[in-house]
């Protein structure tokens, strides 16, 4: 197997024999590889069992473990559906949650299923469509192919015998190829059961990307077609013993995103600009989250969910930033994109020139785009209604193929599911937000930017969120659904001073968005494309494609690894869970566990490391082996995982996932849920 | 004058015949340049007149305006001492303050004020005392040489006839040159007058090093001795007409640290590694500040000051890691040291390569150093003083010479001012700010970090902290005094929980010191001293030293900027603070300066820019003209004046003074202060 660019060969050149790196597609997966490295066939049956096993989730990655529907997944993929069935007086996140029969599994209001049912590769036909044009013309036109094909192929569906399908285009190598893949979707998905939060998230933020570890990050969701459970013959049968040290193992599920194709000026950027900034902002909230819910444990549970979310992408930002600060790395990086170049033997514009000059636009533009177009001015829930309300009612009115891509008709049902979703919000928790986000456009704008000074003439940052959310009615379900029913003159009449603030901004960011894809976007676009190509021609494509949080696989084994000269072992035991509680959360065992603790085996395998290559969006993905059996289920990475966005080195990068055995002593002697191992076949 | 490492001549090299650059101590101030660009005579007379009334106060500067000690400095410079003199119910912050005489004036408890006398260049007595020395003990005989100085000169000083001086040594040049320098202190200074905080700092954060400007940002205090205001006979006379555009100003301060001097190596681990961490940090804590005061204005009052210094601190530091992601300049910055490399004929170890590896061990250290010896895992007064009181105990059984330097002799009396002074502490912030910095510990150290799993072991973060900042004592003034007289023996016997705290981590803490002292300060400073005499091979002295908190004079012009192609005029007015209004703090003019709007002149000079090169701790400056008055109070710079740290950029960094007109406008006309303004010789 080509190694990636040779970056790999450079990091562990021992281990490059039979490096375990690769997010593989379905349909290039490198099985002749494995076959020699392992002395394993994986057949084309195995992969159709596996893909139509594996489920997207709206941001995670879940499995059919029973020919009903029954789903697993990661506990912290359902924090949004556990939010939504709580109230004030009520946490499921707090408590956890059991259907005591079909009957009381709950829905999750914004919560999808997708299954990956084919894909086709269409880059000729979005090539011919853009062909000859300047850049931002080309974009332009590729975006409005794009809707076109996915619109004739949602249209074609329909009348099928296969029944209406979800299709979405896909861009791999930054480009260098277009898909169109087509999903079976389920958009009624129940919530079966959740542990509660301080076992699945036992460790918290500390323990977070850390192994040893001891979280039982699993929850189970139900996909129902037409009311009923759905039948899903395609399904992961669960291995209780889970595997053995060493043993070949595959993780199929959703990588999120990841950066190992882009340029070093792409980097750089990441590293100078954007995760400074983002980062800065986001400790800043987690502060304010903190102290919102310090002393008050009723208030704590309003924001725990969004507080564990933000806290996981400070993380993961943080690790990234001192990742991009590894001068050794960026030197190999640098020696690569060289290597390439020297390859180049067109005389055409210098595709990473373009890249740089279009990154020189997006600094200028960062900050206005990202407080503006991208929101981070107006963090709240009910102004990303009010924005889809405003803009849907605008954008509906033009025809398919000429709208923001997000408004597509293939996008609609998405969008009106989620304004029906009768989900609970806090107007304390949106006051907050919306006033923080307010106050750092402010400074970072500054106060005489014309927008600011507008919205902020006769008001603080504080007084106009707090008034906005206060009288605004798009808290309701109904009031939301009218609004988008009624279309632009509904919106247009509306003096709800939500749907005015979305309003009084929309030129501005519309026009950064102009801005943005026709001076940022665009270029970089054409000139990945140009370099993805120059890529195929040195390397072929044996070079996987970067994650894009549509299916892959990947291949690898059941190890620990070396830290500071020690060994890391691949399993933890329940025994020592016990031993590092202190009874304060988020090292406190739940009364459940507490009050059983005598019937528990402490010797039962907890969780398990392994060198797969995962990155977010693999969350909740199934840890397969040899046999299709399900032997574990991926919910993290160790702290040298997040580098993996940038690059894997093959010595310390690590999956973390559930061990099924706890799983099974959690369901048998916890929760005494009976029916559901009975399901899973576990008598 | 030769400009700095020829930095600036590639900068702006119109500009670098009579660049004013330069942060000059007074016994090496370019008279001549500036006899020779602007035809003014400075005169030995002048820079004793000068020097002798400007006074450096705990952490800016100030000056004398009238014979009786009378001192003015900038507002925000006494947010300390302010906050001192308020309780929950009563805010000088908010309300302001002016004493109705000189009985009412009142004592900043914290607050000292020192006037530089005489200075000596001990340089070849440090250099004689490590000489043949390894770099470690040469560092431990440098610091024992400096102790041994200063106490020798504090005790010449007692039977002299000029009294009791203050004795401080100052490492130059980083190390390249010492000096001590000889203070006459006043450590009786008293609150005279202070405006309310919302015309102090009118535009607050969003328009903090912003500039057009329109903040009121000055103060009153009186040095007394013996109970009476001191005798000043060397005063600033105020010329309230101010400077005309492009006159020649000088700056008279105590600019705190630059770096400008240090290698390229240095300013990435700035920008690698300490200001991001240390942004994130405080970004946390702004958001824990913020979240605290919505919506309880009694609880704003408490965190007012400490906001605001928090938020000047992160604006600095995010606007120097800008600059040092300027390629340009960091590419200017190599090529500067290059060619100072390529001077070097010695065959000794390379100093830039010493300073590398010293870094290299400064990475390793830099999170336990910062959390447990550098305090950031321990934020709160009371930990503080619990620090000082055990440490103290301990160090003043050892002989002057061998304790840590912060606690020899000569340091001793600001301790005791410090432990003594009854100022308010509210257990609501204490728990706060102590809760984040230790859960930042937990995480940024990991829970497994030996030291954080004995401290969290059956505790949390936040009960940990609430627990010990409720049970402590040490608020109370008079048990910190009777502690720190009972020495050892009390300390030893206390069962404090804040004493007990600080005593369970100072094993660790004192070890990690150890180990920075010698692995990265001592070679650091080794190799600093080597680079600074090959500079002064290469260049002379024509080279100014870095600031280091100690006197400098500066001299340039009343002059605007050209931002984004427009002229920015050098003054702005009253008028259009009334226009920027919008009712709501920071936009809120006092309800005091609303009563009078009718009788103010709209046309009054509020604010100053001149291209003058100041940093922090040349807040409170005087700005003065060429005749020895003062026509302006420096407060703040620019935005492009924070990258000040690393370079002086001719063409935009500009300092920011208020201007004595609108002082004397608010005096007379807004708060009535005759006798102030007769002392200050307005009729």
């Amino acid at each position: 197997m080509a190694t990636m660019i040779g970056l790999l060969a450079a990091i562990a050149v021992s281990a490059a024999a039979h490096c375990d790196e690769g997010m593989w597609t379905f349909d290039h997966f490198p099985a002749e590889t494995v076959s020699k490295s392992y002395g394993v066939d994986i057949t084309p049956g195995w992969l159709d069992h596996v893909r139509l096993s594996t489920v997207r989730l709206t941001n995670c990655t879940a499995s059919f473990v029973s020919a009903e529907g029954l789903m697993i997944t990661n506990h912290h993929c359902l924090e949004s559906c556990l939010g939504e069935q709580s109230s004030k007086d009520n946490s499921l996140m707090e408590r956890g949650f059991i259907a005591a029969d079909r009957s009381a599994e709950r829905r999750c209001a914004t919560q999808l299923g997708d299954v990956l049912v084919s894909t086709e590769n269409i880059t000729a036909a979005i090539a011919k469509a853009s062909a000859g044009l300047g850049d931002s013309a080309a974009n332009a036109a590729r975006k409005k192919a794009l809707t076109e094909i996915e619109q004739t192929c949602e249209q074609a569906s329909v009348k099928s015998r296969s029944g209406r399908l979800k299709c979405q285009s896909v861009a791999l190598y930054e480009g260098g190829q277009y898909f169109l893949y087509r999903y079976k979707r389920y958009d009624d998905v129940r919530l079966v059961f959740a542990p509660e939060n301080d076992i699945a998230a036992f460790g918290g933020d500390p323990d977070n990307f850390q192994f040893p570890r001891w979280s039982l990050d699993f929850a189970m969701l139900r996909a129902y077609e037409n009311g009923k459970p759905a039948a899903t013959p395609n399904y992961l049968r669960i291995d209780f013993a889970g595997p053995q040290a060493n043993q070949l193992v595959f993780v199929s599920g959703h990588p999120g995103s990841t950066s190992r194709l882009e340029t070093r000026a792409q980097l750089e950027f990441d590293r100078d600009v954007s995760l400074p900034l983002t980062l800065l902002r986001n400790s800043e909230l987690r502060g304010g989250y903190i102290q919102f819910s310090r002393g008050n444990p009723a208030d704590l549970q309003l924001i725990e969910a969004p507080l564990s979310s933000l806290e996981n992408s400070i993380k993961v930002r943080r690790k990234l930033l001192d990742a991009l600060h590894e001068e050794d790395l960026m030197a190999r990086k640098r020696a690569d994109e060289e290597a390439l170049r020297r390859l180049v033997r067109t005389n055409g514009p210098d595709p990473w020139a373009q890249i740089e000059s279009g990154l020189a636009r997006e600094r200028a533009l960062y900050l206005p785009y990202t407080f503006i177009e991208g929101g981070a001015g107006f963090n709240s829930i009910l102004f990303r209604y009010a924005r889809l309300l405003l803009r849907g009612s605008d954008e509906r009115l033009k025809p398919n193929d000429t709208r923001l891509r997000e408004y597509t008709d293939g996008a609609l049902p998405h969008i009106e599911q989620q304004l029906d979703a009768r989900v609970p919000i806090y107007a304390e928790v949106e006051t907050l937000t919306l006033s923080f986000s307010l106050q750092r456009m402010q400074e970072w704008l500054g106060p005489d930017q014309p927008l600011v000074r507008r919205l902020l003439a006769k008001d603080s940052p504080e007084s106009l969120a707090t008034r906005v959310v206060a009288e605004t009615r798009l808290n309701d379900a109904g009031e939301r659904k009218r609004l988008w029913e009624g279309g632009r003159g509904a919106v247009a009449a509306s003096r709800d001073p939500m749907i005015e603030l979305a309003r009084s901004i929309d030129g501005d960011a519309r026009a950064l968005r102009g801005q943005f894809d026709d001076e940022v976007e665009a270029p970089i676009v054409a000139a990945s494309a140009a370099i993805a190509n120059e890529r195929f021609k040195a390397y072929g494509t044996e070079v996987y494609p970067d994650a894009t949080f549509t299916l892959r696989l990947n291949y690898g084994t059941v190890t620990g690894w070396t830290r500071d000269g020690a060994a890391v072992e691949p399993f933890t035991y329940l025994g020592r869970a016990f031993e590092r509680a202190n009874g304060v959360p988020p090292f406190k065992i739940p009364d459940s566990w507490m009050k059983v603790k005598n019937r528990l085996d402490m010797h039962v395998p907890f969780c398990i490391s392994t060198n797969n290559d995962i990155v977010g969006g693999n969350s909740g993905s199934p840890l397969i082996d040899a046999a299709g059996r399900m032997v574990g289920l991926v919910f993290d990475g160790n702290i040298d995982s997040i580098a993996g966005t940038y690059w894997f080195d093959a010595s310390k990068n690590r999956a973390i996932a559930v061990h099924p055995a706890i799983i099974r002593e959690a369901l048998e002697q916890v929760y005494g849920a009976k029916a559901l191992l009975a399901e899973l076949g576990s008598s």
